[in-house]
Parts: C-alpha cells; structure tokens; sequence
C-alpha cells in the first residue's frame, strides 16, 4: 500500500498517527473487546474519550472556563439556520460579512430563519465584485450596526481561497465566526469571539461533525421556543451528550488532537502552516507569466491556495500529471475552476516540496 | 483479542466482517491510497459506496421508485423536530401515538416547532399509565383525527421494550415512522409510509447518520419557507449531498447492508432474529418466579427485550456474572432501570444462547 499525497479541500489527509490507531484498535478498543463504535454513548469508555476530546481542545487552543466546547450535527450548513434561530431575537437585526461563497449561504439560510425568528439579517460589508471574491473587506468597509444581535464571519472561504489574517474586532457586538477552513491551524485568541463553529473534516477530523465554542453568557442568551435539540443550551448542559453523538468522529477528533499535541502543539502546526503556504505561493510568484493567484496579496488563504493557469487545457495536464507523481485533490471547485491547493494540518511539508517541485517542472515544460 | 458479547442499545454491536472490512481498508480505500474518511465526498470514489448504499438498501427492503432514500444529520432526535417543521401546516393539526419515552420526546419537540408552524399537535392514543408504558395501544383506542397532517407512530419503544407487531394501518392520512430501533429486522411493506425515519446505530450502523424512506409526493408537500438544509426536497435533489455527509458512516452502513446481503437479505434476518427473542423470551417464562417482563405478551419487543429480577441487588448480581461470561450492555436504561437485552441484528444466535444458558443458571443457583 502507498497512501497518496492528498490535497483535498475536505473531507481531507488525516494524521497517518490517528488514523493508524483507529485501524489498530477497530475491532477492540482500548481492551475492552469491541469497537468505540459499539461502545454505549453512556458508558465509561466512550465518555473517557469523548472527555478526553474536550480537554485536549481546551488545552490545545487555550479555552477558558468562560467558553462552551461543543459537538454537534449537521455540519456548519445547519449551523446557518440554528446560528440566527437561536440568537437573533424578534424585532433584531444580524449582521453578516460576506467575501465568499460560505458567507452568501451563511447569510441565505439566515434569511430564511428570519421567517421563525422575526428578526432581519444585513450585509455588513461585500466583496462580491461580479462573484469573484478576490479579498476580505477592509475594517474601514465594514458597516457595522451596533445594535446588532451578531456580527457574523467567515474566517477562510475554502472555494476562493480569501482568508482574514487579521479578523474583524470584537466590540459590543458579539462576534460570530465560521472557522470551519481555518480551525487550529495556529495559535488564536479565541476569547473575542462569543461563537465559533467548524466543521471537523478540514483540520481536525471526519466529516459529521461540528465543533462549537461558545461563550456561556452568550448561549444563555438564545431562545428558548426552539425545540430542545436545536438550542445551544440543551447541547451544552448534556456535555454534548444530550443524543447520540457521532462516537466514532469524536474519537478520531480525539485522535487527532492527540497528535497536534504530541507534534508541539499549535505554534509548531503554525510554523509548518505558513512554510508550505509560503512555499507554495513562492511558486505562483516565481513563475507569475505561468500561474495566476486571482487573490489579493494580503488576503491570500494560508489553508486553500487557489491558482490559475494560462488555458484549462494546461490545467487539465498540470491535474493528469500531478496524479501521476501521487498528487490528488487538486481540482480547484466546480463553481469557480482551476487549481485548490489545501495545505490542512495533516500535509506535510515533504508533500508541499513535492508539489513546488512539479510546480517549476511543469512551467518550465509547457 | 477476544470480543465480547455485545448487547448495548445503541450505538450497539455491528457485525464483525462489516468491521474487519473497514479496518483492512482503513488507510487505503479499494485502491486508492488513502482512507474512505480522506475522500472528498464530491469524488467519484467516495460517490459509489454512497451509491452502493442506497442501491443495496433498496435491494434488501424493496424500495419502489416513489420512494427517496435520504441520508439525514442530527440523530432521530432532530427528526422530532423537522418532520413538523416541513409537514405541519399552519392552521393543520398532526397526530401523535405515544407508548413510551421516545413517541413522548417526538411529541414534546414537535409541540415547540408549532411555534415556526403554526399547526398543534394532537395526541392520537397513548399507553402512558403512570409512565409505565407496557404495551401498544390497540387499533380502536387510536382516535384519529381524519383532517391530521399525518401520524405519527414509533415502531419499537427501545427503553421500554415495547413494539408494534402490527403498525396502525394507513389511510388517508400520511403515516410517519420513526423506526429507529427496528428498522431492517425483518422483511417489512414499506408501501405503507409516507415517512419512515431511524437512526443507523442500532440494525444498520455506526451513530451519527438517520436513513430516510420518504414518499416523493410527500416530500413535494413539505414547507418552502425553512432553511434550505431542513427541507427535504433539498436533501432529495442532491442524493444527500447537499452538504458534506459522515462518509465514514454512510460507508459502514454499505459495509453492514453487503453483509445483510450476503448472509440471506431480510428474510433470513427475520428468521434468525426471532429465534433469538424466542429464546429469551422462553427463558423469562420458564423462569416466571425469577424473571419478569413487565410488557404484555402481544407488544414484546423482538429487539429489546427488557425484565426485572426480584431485587435490585440481584440485578447487580446478574450484570457482574455476565460480564464476567463477557456479556455486556445488559444494563436497563437509566431511566427505568433491571435488565435489557438488545438484540439487533449482529447479535448472533450463539450469543443469544449464551445469554439464556447463563439465565437459567443464575434463576436456579439464586
């Protein structure tokens, strides 16, 4: 068996480590003579990991008491309808910054939700430019509303590769983010933001879940005539246990976790983040005739490196040759083309320097 | 490695050669380098197993053409709350059948999505007696309201072991069923149901995924003014794709459906599986001064068989000696307490026989 070289835009490469210590213990976890899949939500067993999830995140990312983390279903999609469900209040207004393509749905869902919550949604600041989103708004761009309910944010569009290297700031309006492209990829501050939310299947795990860290006075704010399963409280009084949880997902967050903090911990993942996408971006910029990034400089995604080259023809090589050297997931997405380079925590640097090099080879060629 | 005897309630047992697949190919799936959790879910490689899933759950169960099969987020606990959200009508009324702890829960969840709705919701029959729900109510204590939206039935009461033999027959109203813990069991008319919904971690697989069987009709007739992601139609124009499904689960239910297969399809499952709650059955009666089933005969569960011993200290007696046997997940739930034997469909006939010889010892040795 060779494992490939996997630069998909998520689901996503997953730590070797984490994934090698669910093949081992598959069939007999922990010693207990079956599956953490078989494992009773309520059990000892599987609450030791589910815990020891929690825990690892805290420590890792630096959470403080103040601050919820929880797991939930549906992926960050559903988290655009519950976000305004529970937090925008009738007769209020939400504010949403857009730059790309998570963001439009993030504020179309909110829309809908509108219909429940009675409140209204406002774009804040765009950069929509004919849907080619090329940068994140300037802070003087944003309009912000200061009675707003939430001011809402994606941190990193996954599909136009624009990232905010520096987010809005926080005032009295709390601050709503969607991380799920850009989650502990560095070392973050996260004591501005009353909610983040992601999406696991980028930096952190499989598909079918969903971390939320939210600020207990923020959660306590939601309304309370949603169904339980839908309000933040209910979650966070059942440790995120108040239904099945996807077991085998935490367990490989869990697993994950683990070997982000056996590797150093987020400012050693930070440091080899920013090589690769230096590495990476260096290549655009060394062969500028070749390879166009369409992303402003001071926007450019550290996570999803997307790229242009001088015909889809070429593009079409450049993949077919890239898969031949073991290189897949480089189709850039289907609404906008191109190449997508991820660079999620577990692409290693060796892959990175793998796919420069063809990178120069393959200019020089065509 | 020894495995034990499983008889948990949910996440529960799933058969081992589904387990073992999933370990061999766990860091290259068929070929192709990298785990199945890796791909991306737009890919043509993780696209087939999706494929193969419906396709084999159509094969197995006898899905008709007018029917979708979705794959759905958020347990069956958010199915509580969506299926009055897309099918309760302002101004309409939806009826409820409730014998036992999760028909109560689809009623409560129900009732606070009437406040998006419009609609309220009715209680159609119930067994409820002092919260000791031991038995289905029969078809003429139903009283149906004939103008309902539809109604609602849960097929098998998982805590308190008690299940429909015969479910209440349809008419003009939509029946929808929540079929959590006995979907799969047996050969089964699905042309009945307008809906049928049940999580996968008790027959099917791992926590974290609910299939959907839904009449495309009905489906048609589902409110346009929810978040996209809570609609159905929108699950159904995409193939369950809308948004990013758990992979690995949707794979392990193709994983357990082959198996189903290749081991003689529903037919052969029924066939084994009531032998199984034939034989604990036969064991609580030929011990009738020891054992006590507290559910009337006619509404045993063949899935979760549920009984009391005279103390509850000779119910810790009996959990500790199974377990020593390598019997576990007997325990009854918290909420009601003695003992509870799932028997879902990886639970093997050996199994079941072990549970009954050590039944047998324990009634005479106590």
């Amino acid at each position: 068996m060779e494992r490939v070289i996997n630069f998909n835009a998520g689901p996503a490469a997953l730590p070797l480590a984490a994934l090698e210590r669910a093949r081992d213990e598959l069939l007999d976890f922990a010693g207990t003579g079956m599956s953490v899949m078989e494992h009773s939500h309520r059990g000892k067993d599987y609450e030791r990991v589910h815990d020891e999830a929690i825990a690892l995140l805290r420590e890792i990312a630096g959470i403080g008491d103040d601050t919820e983390v929880l797991f939930v279903q549906g992926g960050a999609t559903q988290q655009f309808a519950q976000i305004p469900l529970n937090f925008l209040p009738d007769g209020g207004s939400a504010d949403y910054i857009v730059h790309g393509a998570w963001g439009e749905k993030a504020l179309s869902e909110a829309q809908a939700a509108t219909k429940w919550s009675g409140g209204k949604v406002r774009v804040a600041a765009t950069t929509v430019h004919d849907k080619q989103y090329t940068r994140v708004p300037a802070e003087a761009e944003i309009a912000r509303d200061p009675q707003a309910a939430y001011l809402h944010v994606t941190s990193n569009e996954t599909i136009h590769g624009v990232q905010f290297h520096e987010l809005p700031k926080a005032d009295a309006v709390p601050l709503v983010c969607d991380m799920s492209s850009d989650f502990l990829w560095r070392k973050t501050d996260f004591s501005p933001f009353s909610f983040v939310y992601a999406g696991a299947q980028k930096n952190v795990g499989p598909s079918g879940i969903v971390i939320v860290l939210a600020k207990k006075d923020f959660i306590a704010r939601g309304r309370k005539d949603l169904p339980k399963i839908f309000q933040y409280r209910t979650v966070a009084e059942n440790n995120s246990l108040y239904n099945t949880p996807p077991t085998f997902a935490i367990y490989l967050i869990r697993n994950v976790l683990d070997w982000i903090k056996k590797g150093g911990g987020l400012a050693r993942i930070e440091e080899q983040n920013r090589q690769k996408a230096a590495l990476i971006y260096g290549a655009i910029d060394a062969n500028a005739s070749f390879y166009v990034s369409p992303v402003e400089k001071a926007s450019r995604s550290t996570m999803n490196v997307v790229f242009r080259l001088p015909s889809e023809e070429l593009e079409a090589r450049f993949l077919a040759e890239a898969k031949k050297l073991k290189m897949v997931g480089l189709k850039g997405h289907r609404s906008v083309g191109g190449i997508r380079a991820s660079l999620y925590n577990a692409v290693s640097l060796e892959w990175t320097k793998t796919l420069v090099d063809f990178m120069r080879d393959f200019a020089k060629k065509a």
